[in-house]
C-alpha cells in the first residue's frame, strides 16, 4: 500500500542549509553562554503531566501535547466518565506523560531534584526544543527551539548585568543590531501603588504587556474594564512615558517596594557603568513581561532594523522552585527567540554565505578509474582534506551537474590520461578555469 | 502545593559533564561525516501515525509513544469502541501523532516528500532522539540518541566500502579498537537455497540474528521448530563457519542469487584493497541483522576489548521509500548506537580529562570590590579569555570552596590590596602555589 508522504500541521522538517543556519545562531550563543562559564544540561522531551500541567495558566494546560499511556490504557478509567465523553476527565486516566512546554518548568524541576550534587550559584544553559498546540501560522509553530540561560541561587544583581552583556555579545557577533530594554517589576508595583491601583497590579501588568498590539486606545479601554478610573489611567500614561530614572524617582517617593525597585535598577547601572556595550541598552517602563512568576529586573530585546517582535527575554524570579518543595532560591535567566533570530537574519541576508559545511572538492571519475578515485579521496582525507566523490561510472555532463547543484567550488576528474600523466584535472566550477595539477600542489592548495 | 519532583520511568536528565561526553562523541562522528560530504536534516519529534505504524513490525506498533488529539478529543469517538474499552480501536480515534520511533522511516518520508529538491546521490546524516516503550532496564532506555548516515539513489558499492571507511575512521578517533562484521543478505539467501530451505530465509536469519543470545544450540531448536530438518542445521553449521569468501564460493555455485552477493562482496573488497584501515574488517556469514529491509552488503560493529553488543551497524536497501510512492531508489546506511559507545567509553576510561567546556579562570573578590571583579571579567572576555566570577560579597573560605567544588584551574583574586598595587593574586588551584601578576603577564598567560 503506498501512501501519500506528509508531515503533522505545524512541524518542519529542516534541509542542509536551514539546519546550517540554525547551528550558526546556536554556535554563537553556546559560545558567549560557555565562554561566561555556564554548563550545559539536558532534560527529557518528556515530562510527568504532574510536573507540566497548572505551571502555564489554563491556556498552557490546555496547549500541552499529553502522551497516552501505553498498554490497554483503557482499562482502568471510569465507565461514567467515558460514556459521558468526558475528555477533561479522563485525560489524567489514559495519559501520564505530556511533552516539554518551555525549559524553565524543567529547570526547576532538574534543580530541585539534584539539589545536593549542585554548586550554587549554579549558571545553566540549555538548548532544546518545546512543543505548543497552539494554532499554527505564519511564523508560528508548534515545535520550536528554545536557547535560555539561567543562574540560581543567587540575588546579585551583578548576573542582571552579566545577561545584558551576553545579549549584547551574542547579537553584536550576530551582526543583529538591537535594543534591550530594561524595567523592573518592583517599579511596576510601586508605580500601580502610587496611582492608587495596588489591587489591580497584575491586571494591570497584563494590559501594558498588550501595549505593542493595541496601542493605549485598547490598553485604556482593558484598564476601564478591570477597574482603573481615567484618572489612573491618564497617571500610568504620564509615567510610562518617562525614560530616566531621575525623573521616575519623585514619582515613586512613597512606596516602599517602588524605591526598592529603583535601587536595584541603580545597582544594575554601576556594574553596566564598568563595561562599554555595543547595543543600546534602555529604560523601558512600559516593559511588563506577561509572566507573572517574575519578581525584579525584566529584559526585552527587540530588533532595530526589522519590524519583528521580542528576539528575546527573561527576568528575575525569586521563588521558581518552591512548587518542588526547594525554597528561597533566587534566580534570573535570559531566552534567545532563535526562530524569530534566524526569520530576522534571513531578511537581513545576515548568514554567511557558505554556513553549510561541505567539501569544496568533489571527485569525478571515467569509468575506468572508479577505484583510482575511491583511492583518491581516501588519501586526501587523509592528508586533512575534505572531499566528496561521484560514485558510480557516469556521463562526465552528469557528474558535472551534480557538482554545480551541490554547489562544490572545485572539480577533480580523473581519468585514464590523468592517471599516465600523473596529473590531475582540476576545475574551478565558478571561474570555468580548467588546470592539470600535482599530486603534491593539490594537497598545498586545499590545506588549511 | 509543594510536589515532589520526578521524572516519568526510562528518561534521564544529563548533567554538564554528560552533555559534555555525549557531545564529544557526537562532534566526532558529525566531523567524520562532513568531511566526507554527508549533509545534516532534522525532522519533526512528532510524525503522523500513519506515517509510523506498520513500518517497525508488531512489537513496534505498540511500542510507539502515541500523542493525545487537543480539545474535545473524545467528542467523536464512536460510543461503542468506548463502553467495551477497546484501547485499539480507540487509539486511531484520539490520536494522530506518535514520537518518532527511528531515523529511518522519517528519513524515507523526508526524501518521498522532496525529491524535486534532492540532489540524488543524497548523503544525509541526522543526529537526533528517538523514543520506544519499552520497559525500562539497565543501560535501556524510553529515550535515546541515534546517529545516522545514509545515501539514497545510487546502487554503487563505494558506498559500502565508504560507510566501513567512516566507521574505522570514527572508532580510531575514538581511540576505541573494534571489529566491522561484513556480510550479504543475499549471500545468506544462497545458503537459504544450497539447503533446500529458500522458502525459510527470513525464519533462518531470524534465528540466526540470536546466535550471540542463546548460541547454536537455542538456534537448532528454534529452527527445527520452524521446519528445517537435522540435515539442514548441520550444513548451515558448517557454512556458516566459513570466514573465508574463496571457501564459501563452491557451496553456492548453484544459487544465482547466492553467487550476485559473493560478486557484490569481491567488489566491495575491490574498493577496501585501496585504502589501509586501522580497525579489523571481517567477513562474519553468521551476521544476519534482524531488519528486513535489508538487501545487500550489512555490516556490524562491535568493541574489541569490552563485552557490550553492537556499537553500530547498518546495510543496503533497495526500496525503503517505495512505501511512501518513490520506487527503484536504492540506499545503503550505517548508524552509530551513541548510548553503548558512550557506557563503553567510560567503562574504559577514555574520555579526555577535560571535556567539559569551561573556564580555566575563576574571579573572586571581597566586598569593596565586586565592581573591579566584574570590570575585570569583562576585559579579560574582550581579550578573548573565558572567565567566570563569583557573585556576590561572600567570604573567602566560601568563594575557595566553590572555586574547588567547580574544578577551576585558576583563582584570580581581587581585594583593596591587589586594587593598590595594581596587581593580580593568581592561585593555582592544583598545585596551591599563589603568585602576583599584572595584567599584561595574566593576558599572556591564558591567552591561546
Amino acid at each position: 500500500m503506498v501512501q501519500k508522504p506528509s508531515l503533522p500541521k505545524g512541524t518542519r522538517d529542516f534541509g542542509p542549509e536551514a539546519v546550517a543556519k540554525r547551528n550558526f545562531i546556536f554556535d554563537k550563543i553556546k559560545a558567549c553562554f560557555q565562554y561566561h562559564g555556564y554548563l550545559p544540561i539536558e532534560t527529557p522531551v518528556m515530562e510527568s503531566l504532574s510536573t507540566l500541567t497548572g505551571k502555564y495558566g489554563e491556556e498552557g494546560d490546555r496547549l500541552l501535547f499529553k502522551v497516552l499511556n501505553n498498554g490497554d490504557y483503557l482499562a482502568d478509567v471510569n465507565q461514567e466518565d467515558l460514556s459521558q465523553k468526558n475528555s477533561n476527565k479522563v485525560i489524567s486516566q489514559i495519559s501520564k506523560r505530556g511533552l516539554r512546554y518551555d525549559l524553565t518548568v524543567p529547570f526547576a524541576r532538574f534543580v530541585a531534584m539534584n539539589r545536593n550534587e549542585i554548586n550554587f550559584p549554579f549558571k545553566r544553559f540549555q538548548i532544546q526544543q518545546v512543543w505548543r498546540a497552539d494554532r499554527p501560522q505564519k511564523g508560528r509553530y508548534q515545535e520550536f527551539y528554545q536557547c535560555d540561560a539561567d543562574i540560581v541561587g543567587s540575588d546579585s544583581l551583578m548576573y542582571e548585568a552579566e545577561l545584558i552583556e551576553i545579549y549584547n555579545t551574542v547579537f553584536t557577533a550576530l551582526n543583529l543590531p538591537v535594543e534591550i530594554l530594561v524595567n523592573n517589576r518592583k517599579v511596576l508595583e510601586g508605580i500601580a501603588e502610587t496611582i492608587g491601583a495596588q489591587n489591580l497590579f497584575i491586571e494591570m501588568t497584563v494590559a501594558i504587556d498588550k501595549l505593542d498590539k493595541i496601542g493605549w486606545q485598547g490598553v485604556g479601554a482593558e484598564l476601564l474594564t478591570k477597574g482603573f478610573n481615567h484618572d489612573q489611567i491618564e497617571k500610568l500614561t504620564k509615567i510610562l512615558d518617562i525614560t530616566k530614572l531621575a525623573d521616575l524617582e519623585p514619582w515613586l517617593v512613597e512606596s516602599e517596594i517602588g524605591l526598592l525597585g529603583i535601587e536595584e535598577l541603580k545597582t544594575l547601572h554601576l556594574y553596566l557603568d564598568k563595561i562599554s556595550l555595543d547595543q543600546d541598552v534602555k529604560l523601558d517602563l512600559k516593559l511588563a513581561r506577561g509572566l507573572n512568576y517574575y519578581t525584579g529586573c525584566i529584559l526585552e530585546v527587540k530588533a532595530k532594523t526589522a519590524a519583528m517582535g521580542s528576539l528575546g527575554g527573561g527576568g528575575r524570579y525569586a521563588n521558581l522552585t518552591e512548587v518542588f518543595g526547594l525554597s528561597d532560591v533566587s534566580g534570573v535567566g535570559i531566552s534567545f527567540g532563535a526562530e524569530r533570530i534566524y526569520d530576522v537574519m534571513e531578511e537581513l541576508n545576515l548568514f554567511p554565505p557558505n554556513v553549510l559545511a561541505q567539501p569544496q572538492l568533489l571527485i569525478i571519475t571515467d569509468d575506468d578509474c572508479v577505484l583510482d578515485g575511491f583511492e583518491t579521496a581516501y588519501k586526501l582525507r587523509k592528508a586533512g582534506i575534505a572531499v566528496d566523490l561521484y560514485p558510480s561510472p557516469a556521463k562526465f555532463k552528469k557528474q558535472m551537474k551534480y557538482a554545480d547543484d551541490r554547489k562544490f567550488a572545485f572539480v577533480l576528474i580523473i581519468g585514464i590520461q590523468e592517471k599516465e600523466q600523473q596529473k590531475y584535472a582540476l576545475k574551478n566550477m565558478v571561474t570555468g578555469e580548467q588546470i592539470a595539477i600535482s599530486w603534491d600542489e593539490l594537497i598545498v592548495k586545499f590545506s588549511k
